[in-house]
């Protein structure tokens, strides 16, 4: 029998005569790769209808490929199913359903599961499983023990969610701690869906770990971040050595991330400031005379850049939107000298921003 | 134990100490009532994970609300349940599922199902239903007869649909031909998804049948008609007596319909001409010298309108958007004598559009 | 000899043998009438090239006729001229030009100038003058009795602004309590491009002058209020008894005014309340049960309410978006005592905000 | 003594304290350079209020800066001056006062003016003149030696607008020709405002000039299009040795140019075709199986490709959105051998579109 199974345009695969064209576009996340590293743009924390979410799992891959990502998880809460009335639990179902749509559009499919309990120790998930029903013991450290011995990712989530930390202040508690020690954390959520914790930088920083930035997701992205402020999801940049499953995981047990969402970029200043300086290009003085020289920034990333505390004879602040140059004017020393600033949006630590170097080349 | 089970702030109830708001908002879908008649908007066939959607339930209904729909049908295939490998097929399911979701939105819900069959007599809509499961047995007329028996309103979907009908033209093939005579078929869509049928108001009005339009959505309907040509769904405006399920099922079955995509309205006159004038309000002469008068008309509703084949001495095209008024400059005469148009995205028949006299009132 | 004399299609009116229409459109500027008077939605203070603005007379009317603008006054500085070595200063030309266009699209068109001096007493508008020539004299005071004498109203504008007034904060100097004194000044701008005072409002009362909100345009509106922010320019609302100049200033000379820009309302009391509780519909409960009540507002103005402070048993806030509902559940003695809310984002005084009440119909 | 002076931030220089940075934001017009050249995007017909425009010379300055363009020519009519009661006639005021900002913002201005005559000749551009008022004489032949002894490339414009070219189609008469025999003919307009000219590109084959696209903007480009099929406004793209004014005038007299509006480009097969090759790359398959290849195209620039009549084993369409990439699946053989599609949107001559191969790159 013939049936329709049509499936949304925007979104799909639509087969002519034994070919295909994806309906629908990729859109390109401009964020430029650093010196030795591809800069793949990644979310690992993502639900479907088989645990809470509202979406079918082809659903992730579409929305990631269409956002311009490279690699996503599909983390469904191990401990909580509240779909179970209608939809037997099957901790692997949405990895098993995914892979097709992840191959036939070239994303990185991450084998994911979220360990659920109340705080401490929270949510975490644990990342780059092989069998997410060995994940379901009573027992919280047996648990993170069957990821760990499957080579996980272990992430903690969302550590100042106020439902779980009623003064939105992220902790390591002991168990959390616990962890550290045995090597079985490995990074922590800097953004989750609309929040962001900035005491999470100086705890990666402390311990080692990964900063890390997922959207979360339940329902549908283009729902969720449609607003101007919101204008693209929460992702973790990771800086691997190529674009393949392995690389992406070395990176991440090696630290090499960083988070952005919206107008706001965080992470070490080993990644941030090689992303800043990548992102920019500064042209010659296409004018001078007696008293100032005359440039030009070009900014190629979707990352705005809000540049603050700029020097004497030069603009106090540079604004430089996403895709766009602006013109600057500075007193003729500073075609021999860089300018200084301090960068708004770029977050290094808790209170901390990071400083930049202006050049402008020579004639 | 307290898990996350976060759900969507975009599109979900936010519970704040035993009291609720809504998060998001619903958008005003204006279109004004007709005389004797509240004027509902609502989409008759979706689907769900429960046939091969890509969403929770639910998210049927928080789209809706979001849309400024008065009434919807979750229509799951009855024989096309790819999912069935990971979801049991349960052919109620979604219907029970969204209940809730409806009754907190106060968005009415039709029960309804999709018999889905080779053509012809291809695929079938069978609304205000009790039971789905009586309706899944091979023989398609008695699967039809136990829709009927539970009083279903029969929709013939998507006529000209290229998969089931290469030739793109929508036919009356004898079974349905065997349907209308024993009364079991009572609308067919003019619009499904992104396409149009224009036969079928023909068909509709030599049959007597409700003329109806759906988005047959699959996927996220932000995702779908979010192009600047599509910025809504397809809807079917029922000439309702009051906002009730029952209402709306009498005004179904005395076929008081029209349908509206996009741009183009489409409908019988007796129903489309009621609806130009009360969304069209038209000034005075604000302004007038010996030779022209000049006055406002102003369009209250989401629908422009596109006004062709003017007389002369006043303009021969006149384009009325949405929600906004236009100036017009005509000869004297038309102080006392009514600007004759016809409108070319009101189409009320094959090859036909609504024929319109605008009268400007006295000073 | 037949030229080209082609002006833009998208703001200009299109002659067509002897018949026109407006090509463009006028938007609808939601914002209700209040009891026994009609809500004018006016700008006070624009300029044109034959001051130190970008744009020919004819925009400025072109940009109100398509903002959905009722009134505008065209505001060129009298003492600084900027073009006058291409442009002949001519203080009356942009009002003697924009007539015409103000006429053909129903624009009421105030004649006003900007009496342009050093702090104090800074930039005043005089507006509903005869002739802008009487008021180019060397003595200020001189220049204010020449505008009086003609009938006009005199605003003060931007006394916050940071070129004039270093700290920001808006003053009164003894100049302009002599005007007071006098009776030669009736208004103070409470908005004036992207910036708004808020002690203008006290000021206001306590000298009994009418709050003014304007654009001070010199360039386009669509590129200065294009940001998503700045939705729409700031207006002056007033409440008049007719739509003709005679009422208008009638109005203005009684106070009979608020200010609005982007998502905030300001205002006294008397006025900002009214439109309040006329911009909002507030339905019958559609569901309760043993413990809730469950009901929708309405917001039919193009101005967002943020209702702050709420009542045990119900929403703390709720957020009501332009042209939009929301829905509300709130315990059931709501059925019977109306909600008090504080609305954040209409402002009644330096600090002060409006206290609102929401009352449930019964059933 | 102090005046306001101000002028709108959205498009203006915002000078601090001796220091300077543009307000607002230069966009990217995203069009590759071809081998050799670099594009340079053009736009040369605009008007001021010194001739019919509405516009202060400035606004036409920023206005291409924050589009992205290169250079752009003033052009006001020479014989048509609608404003001389306000504006006495100076016919290169607009290009004198638009020097300081073109200079600032590092956009190349061009002198040009518009001979503005009854059909035939119709209107005729003279650009990289030197003075204007020597082009103010009654015979036209002696206004086009005036600008040719300038050394001014001659450009003829709009020749199909239909209010002096009732039919619409674009002629040359004998004084054309008489001009292109002269040599002082060299450019013809395909694209002028909202409309294109199908058969000028034939025009331009036979008589060896260059075609132009322009805005022949009188109101705000901001205004004018921004509708969404009217994205960007018409331009010419010159393919230049440098980014100068010399080499742009270069360009332009050997014919090295095409235009583009919207989603159309159109030129000679010799500049669009590798415009097309250099905007697009082809990743190496990243999937195949014993039947398919998969793999991605990316478009780089803000035009998109509409591919059509592709070949069996592949998709018959492709559309390539701007900026964005597309997946392709297509049978083995295509691994090895080019797939050939025509190109819907590049237009290379009166019914002629280019034909292109897509070659995937080996593993």
């Amino acid at each position: 029998m013939h049936t329709k199974g049509k499936i949304t345009a925007a979104i799909s695969l639509i087969f002519l005569t034994a070919t295909l064209q994806l309906a629908g576009q990729r859109n390109d996340l401009s964020m430029p790769d650093i010196s030795g590293y591809v800069t793949l743009k990644c979310d690992f924390h993502s639900h479907t209808v088989f645990s809470d979410g509202e979406a079918w799992p082809d659903v992730r891959v579409e929305e990631a490929w269409r956002d311009g990502l490279d690699a996503i998880a599909i983390t469904d809460h191990i401990e909580y199913t509240p779909h179970k009335g209608y939809i037997p639990v099957k901790l692997n179902a949405a990895w098993e359903i995914a892979q097709k749509s992840a191959a036939d559009r070239n994303i990185l499919l991450v084998h994911g599961a979220e360990i659920t309990r109340d705080m401490p120790p929270g949510h975490l998930n644990a990342l780059f499983i092989q069998d997410a029903n060995l994940l379901a013991v009573p027992d919280f450290m047996k648990s993170i023990e069957a990821a760990v011995k499957q080579g996980a990712f272990i992430q903690y989530n969302h550590p100042g969610w106020k439902s779980q930390e009623p003064d939105g202040i992220p902790k390591l508690y002991s168990i959390h701690k616990e962890l550290i020690t045995k090597g079985w954390l490995h990074g922590i959520e800097y953004f989750n869906e609309f929040e962001h914790y900035p005491l999470v930088l100086d705890m990666c920083r402390e311990y080692n770990l990964a900063v890390m930035g997922n959207s979360d997701i339940h329902g549908a992205i283009s729902e969720s971040y449609k607003r101007p402020d919101y204008s693209q999801r929460p992702v973790t940049l990771v800086f691997a050595k190529e674009r393949t499953l392995e690389s992406l995981r070395e990176a991440m047990f090696a630290g090499r991330t960083a988070v952005w969402y919206g107008n706001e970029l965080a992470g070490f200043k080993e990644y941030t400031e090689p992303l800043f300086y990548a992102s920019l290009s500064v042209s010659k003085p296409y004018m001078s005379n007696d008293k100032f020289i005359f440039f030009e920034i070009t900014n190629q990333s979707d990352l705005p850049f809000y540049l603050i505390n700029g020097p004497d004879g030069a603009p106090k602040e540079i604004n430089i939107p996403a895709r766009s140059s602006v013109i600057v004017r500075a007193v003729l020393k500073f075609a021999a000298e860089p300018l200084k600033y301090d960068v708004r949006n770029i977050i290094t630590g808790n209170g901390q921003i990071l400083n930049v170097s202006i050049a402008v080349p020579g004639i």
